[in-house]
């Protein structure tokens, strides 16, 4: 299978590289055989390394994908209006595409997976969710038997490491991101990981694959970890929870109900426990249970190892003859989901509300509250931070998110609240 | 595709059910048609609820195999000696295979693989281990750009229930062994899984597909979970560590280190805190690092789930033209992989000693350890159990096997030494 690849970056590099390592053994042992026809990158600086190798190189990413010799265009440039436009010439082409780009399958799946069906050919892209998880496959092949329930993912590596060092060491939200800046974790610009929007993509994506219909995901509910402090994270563990920014999914009725915030876990929850740049994702099938996969979610050699994968399935597939592309029709947005509006969902909430006297707001906050419906689970006055300062922790039981959010409101508005009032939902 | 499905137990039930369930499904999204076309057991018994529902049965086998009207057959009687000729002579016939049979797969994989390839038949066995949990696929497939080189699962759901119990209420071996087979998660005769047989067969197929080479299972060390005490348990929580029974597959140069015992993990590893029946796979690869996947060993619809992604699998392939099935020449005995022998393992070890007087014993035992080469972590005397006896704890660096089991033998034969002394291996 002769492979063009658009992308010389991290991941690009690391499948040429793992190609080169494995190729005799893919040959050898699978008999396959994968070749890196022509390799494609806007400057010639950036191919001059690919080029003193041996590899054919272009900077026409057109008159490549355009070469009849070559079945396959692996898309790793990142970006998307351009990958956009190169997918689309490719499977007008009639060539199959493999890519990790999150977000061109969030933002333009619904017109590339159509036309893809229409040129009976495949789109792969284990690599876009998840790194080295293989939850695409596991979801579309190996739990093909099953309805997927419900789906909670920690599917950011950057919001992931921060968190967990938030809770570990501990540092501050400020110190942790300029930790994992440091470490090459986080981009000099961390917006598009911290405010969730990544996490959205994915999870956009993959609720899509759970539900068989097409998720906009810009209409999906996204708040990011940038309002957690030291003090979130600690009255998380007194209540021996852990915060992670989750990505979830569920099924409500005809309805599906899709979300990315911060949630406290039960430390009894696997989730919990994943710690560090490490993803995962939990699932529950009606037939299955649960299950939990977990493993890197970004990198060089783990993205690649995904891409790699793709590769190998789409060459044993199209050298077995024709094959037939999975049903991903329902991109479509023809055949969009019934998103369940945030305001309908219900959750268990954490609040923390910060005062300069206790005694005098405490029958207020509980005033509203009860107005509102909520009930309480319990109340934790919290040790003072700065003088004069209060924190009190209430944890409700089962409430209405537009309760929650109303009462939130109306606490926020009495005068003894000297802080922009914290909310965030368990889990469970 | 056309099926003829041997076994109407639990998990050919569950197959049954599914496809009831889903067969409209796989239809309408994934073009693929799965047709019971024939129902087999030992007695009319046993079929009559089928037959009633309108399916074709039989109790004759082997003329089931060689209607020319079916593609696969799905194998899930259990034992093995049957099975085998049933599986021969389906592969002989050109009928592809399903099975959940993991004795089978591990006892006669050598002879059923070979002839599979010979006659272009697929052998998939994806519910044979670990039930829900795709780690079949995932090895062949999704990790196919990686060397895998170390693994180590929890694969048995009766001795994870039981160690879990163990630990979080505290029960005894017997009474944790007793409440599972109330349960229904062990058998009456629980030997098969509690000596460790079982987590064998499934050990030496997760090595043969992680290393390539022919594993005989006969060949692997063993060591159940029948010998460890509350003690150790409640030791191993001092210790901040839980313990499992663990299949581990290592890469050594050349060879591979297969083997199946308990081990203390630390409670800072994924694996510790997966309890209950659930099974998990921890790897890790050259390029993808560390993977864990966790999910129902066992049961009705997990198995179930497996096969029929098994089924869809094989439908899809099958459908789109010749399909070449995965090489798996490798499980031939030609190929057999060259196991590292016990006594070149090296570990730490967990030794406990019950002795009657501690002063007296404890020059003696550092002395037999020292004249072992072995090197001290650190020693706890725990708490006297009955009166006059006392239990000493010794954690070792790493140490090679050869000289652990000499020296435990060498400090069994001392005089004050009331009981047999345990040993168990950390993780890492």
């Amino acid at each position: 299978m002769k492979i063009g690849l658009i992308g010389t970056g991290t991941v690009g590099g690391g499948v040429v590289e793992i190609l080169e390592q494995k190729e005799k053994e893919f040959r050898d042992f699978l008999g396959v055989r994968l070749e890196i026809a022509c390799i494609c990158a806007k400057s010639e600086e950036e191919l001059a390394p690919f080029k003193a190798k041996g590899y054919t190189v272009t900077t026409d990413a057109f008159s490549m994908i355009q070469d009849p010799s070559i079945q396959v265009i692996v898309e790793l440039a990142g970006g998307y209006e351009m990958p956009r436009k190169w997918i689309t010439a490719a499977l007008e082409n009639g060539k199959h595409v493999v890519t990790a780009n999150k977000a061109l399958i969030a933002k333009y799946g619904h017109e590339l997976f159509p036309l893809a069906e229409k040129n009976h050919c495949h789109i792969l892209f284990e690599a876009a969710v998840g790194g080295g998880i293989p939850i695409i496959r596991s979801i579309q092949e190996s739990f093909v038997g099953n309805t997927v329930e419900s789906l909670s993912c920690i599917i950011n590596g950057t919001c992931n490491y921060i968190m967990t060092r938030m809770k570990e060491s501990p540092l501050s939200f400020e110190a942790a991101l300029k930790e994992a800046q440091e470490k090459g974790y986080a981009e000099a610009d961390p917006t598009f990981d911290v405010e969730g929007i990544d996490s959205a993509h994915k999870t956009a994506i993959l609720a899509s694959l759970c539900s068989r219909r097409y998720v906009d995901f810009e209409s999906i509910h996204v708040t990011g970890i940038t309002s957690i402090t030291s003090q979130d994270i600690q009255n998380a563990k007194e209540l021996d929870c852990t915060i992670k920014l989750l990505g979830i999914f569920n099924r409500v009725g005809e309805r599906i109900d899709v979300r990315v915030h911060p949630c406290l876990i039960s430390n009894d929850h696997l989730l919990s426990n994943v710690n560090g740049v490490l993803n995962a994702v939990f699932l529950r099938c009606d037939n299955l249970g649960p299950t939990l996969q977990t493993g890197a979610g970004a990198g060089r050699l783990p993205t690649a190892s995904a891409v790699i994968a793709d590769l190998v399935s789409l060459a044993r597939r199209t050298d077995s003859g024709k094959s037939v592309p999975l049903p991903m029709g329902w991109f479509n947005k023809e055949n969009a989901a019934k998103l369940l509006p945030m305001e309908e969902t219900e959750a268990r909430y954490y609040f923390r509300f910060t005062t300069r006297d206790r005694r005098g707001v405490l029958a207020s906050i509980t005033g509203i509250l009860s107005e509102n419906q909520i009930s309480i689970e319990s109340i934790i006055q919290k040790n003072v931070k700065d003088p004069g300062k209060v924190d009190i922790v209430v944890i409700t039981e089962k409430t209405a998110e537009k309760n929650a959010v109303a009462a939130l409101e109306a606490i926020d508005a009495l005068a003894e609240i000297s802080e922009k009032s914290q909310m965030i939902r368990f889990l469970v």
